[in-house]
């Protein structure tokens, strides 16, 4: 079989190596597809050799087939579609209060521990959904980032008719905007970079540039002055967090989806003024799973659009380094059959 | 009747004047206590000079008995033991949703408009509260700064048995401590003046100075690793928004009671990690004065003990004076009957 390891300093290499059996609670996974996440690409510059074991394989959104199952596995099947949800929470704790998603001791599959970017994945079972049989493989490949959507939407508690304003319009932004208007919602996005305002556009968004017009004045006219009932924060930058509280409305909520790394000047006095909410959401949970598979089996959505190229795994070095070079895509995907 | 009037230039005035006859939908106030807010104090120090009218009668936490009714006021009688609360929302719109307390058009009286600093006071009808006739009016003067501190707790969600940890144990946070014990939370609050740690002691509560030991290690010995379910972050400096990002536990709720002008640096990563809440809160609605009044008409909670002075209206210019000097005090009350 043939498997990807980033090896630090920028650098991939792909390797021949035996298929492994699954041990006890294990299956074997053939990955049908495996996407590139941002995190991936935060690895690959180098961000967090602290916290990856070089050389790894990483990856974690991914689809594939059963094609063998460990002792004592007995809701799966070879031949299964299958998605794993890359949360390792065996370590959760009673002080972690059943939100085993964000335990003190997750271990996160893919990062902490070896990923998809292989042809076959050893796994364990208890991290699998199944897909129906009707499933499309390439689409599914797009559950795991879905569901991060799914699950900002979820906290943010948007109901229909509410208007949610986006911040960033990358793949995880766009994702959210089909997520909350798939849930009633009018969405705005806002987006600096035009390819991605074009293809925003282009999936029947309303997307406009804080760059070229005044996002506040347009969100207050677009809501007869109510602002936004539900802010996304997906962009990560300064001028991000900025705006978020000028543009949320009276007891807006804020979702804070982008991962700052640093402490970060923030409005508290717009937060007692407005009675504004920030909700930190990380990953997902089952339910999320759910209700992204449920979405991507209806196909109603235009995520086929999200997919900006597809790979064979031999060039992730070339599809990394393209990544660097192209701020314009949106999704690729390594086709871990080829 | 006198009255006082802050003059700027941390200046005020006691003078005399005709009471007033109230206007129609108004009743006059024949005021017993006012007590002097961290507001107040600001208006003295020449802060809010840009907001408030000078000369102005400033004062907002009182309590009194109606002395004489305008015409159309028909729920209110003379003799009536009432207390003010202080929100103008004539001024609230559809986009408002419904957060009347938090309009963007809310005049604050006693701040946008004349306050409680004097004898008679003339407050629309529609402000008042009806107290019952053995509430103590020394201790109603409390009620105002008692129904932020049930607003932040109401909006915090806090349940019996969570742990909540009041960062700053001034007046406002000793009575979010209150709030919150009563409703059965463990309280732990966080102050480094020492007078006012032996006070919180006295108080009955457990208060520890961030000073002198880790806070962060305490609550978690304390709470078996759990850490805070609740903050309230009461100090208003940036070491306490430092700490209320470790404290907090997985799904920890931030309340942002303090006032921060200023942006200020906040840890957005440990939202993203600990899927944490910030809820922006910002003074009362009806109910909070309910469950104020009903606290304070029960007198089972140590209020008294919050009043280290009580003075006559004519001493006004000593008693702001005396406030800068001693940071020690906690609630002082002008007495305006005398």
């Amino acid at each position: 079989m043939k498997a990807t390891r980033y090896e630090g300093n920028k650098t991939f290499s792909v390797i021949e190596k035996d298929v492994e059996a699954p041990a006890a609670g294990d299956v074997r996974i053939k990955v049908a597809y495996s996407g590139v996440c941002g995190t991936d690409v935060h690895i690959y510059h180098g961000m967090m050799d602290q916290r990856v074991s070089i050389p790894v394989t990483i990856g974690h959104e991914m689809s594939g087939t059963i094609d063998a199952v460990g002792e004592g596995v007995t809701d799966y099947a070879v031949g299964d579609k299958v998605v794993v949800r890359p949360l390792d929470d065996r370590g959760a704790k009673p002080s972690d209060k059943g939100f085993n998603h964000v335990c003190e001791d997750l271990k996160f599959i893919g990062i902490d521990s070896p990923g998809s970017m292989q042809q076959y994945w050893n796994v364990p079972a208890f991290t699998l959904h199944k897909l129906k049989a009707e499933t499309s493989l390439k689409l599914a490949a797009l559950i795991e980032p879905l569901s991060v959507a799914s699950h900002d939407v979820r906290l943010s508690e948007l109901k229909a008719g509410e208007t949610a304003v986006v911040l960033g319009g990358g793949p995880i932004g766009l994702l959210v905007a089909m997520v909350a208007k798939d849930a009633g919602a009018n969405v705005i996005i806002s987006e600096v970079n035009p390819v991605r305002i074009q293809k925003a556009k282009e999936l029947g968004f309303d997307c406009v540039s804080p760059a070229e017009l005044d996002l506040v004045a347009y969100v207050r006219e677009k809501t007869e002055g109510r602002l936004a009932d539900v802010v996304f924060e997906v962009a990560g930058v300064q001028p991000a967090l900025d705006v978020m509280t000028e543009v949320a409305g009276i007891r807006g909520r804020i979702v804070m989806v982008a991962i700052h790394g640093q402490p970060k000047p923030v409005n508290l006095f717009k937060f007692f003024w407005k009675e504004l909410k920030l909700i930190g959401a990380r990953v997902y949970e089952k339910e999320d799973y759910e209700k992204s598979i449920a979405l991507i089996t209806a196909n109603e959505l235009p995520f086929e659009e999200m997919i900006t190229d597809v790979q064979p795994l031999s060039n992730i070095q070339e599809v990394f380094e393209n990544i660097d070079k192209n701020p314009n895509g949106l999704k690729v995907l390594m086709d871990c059959q080829l």
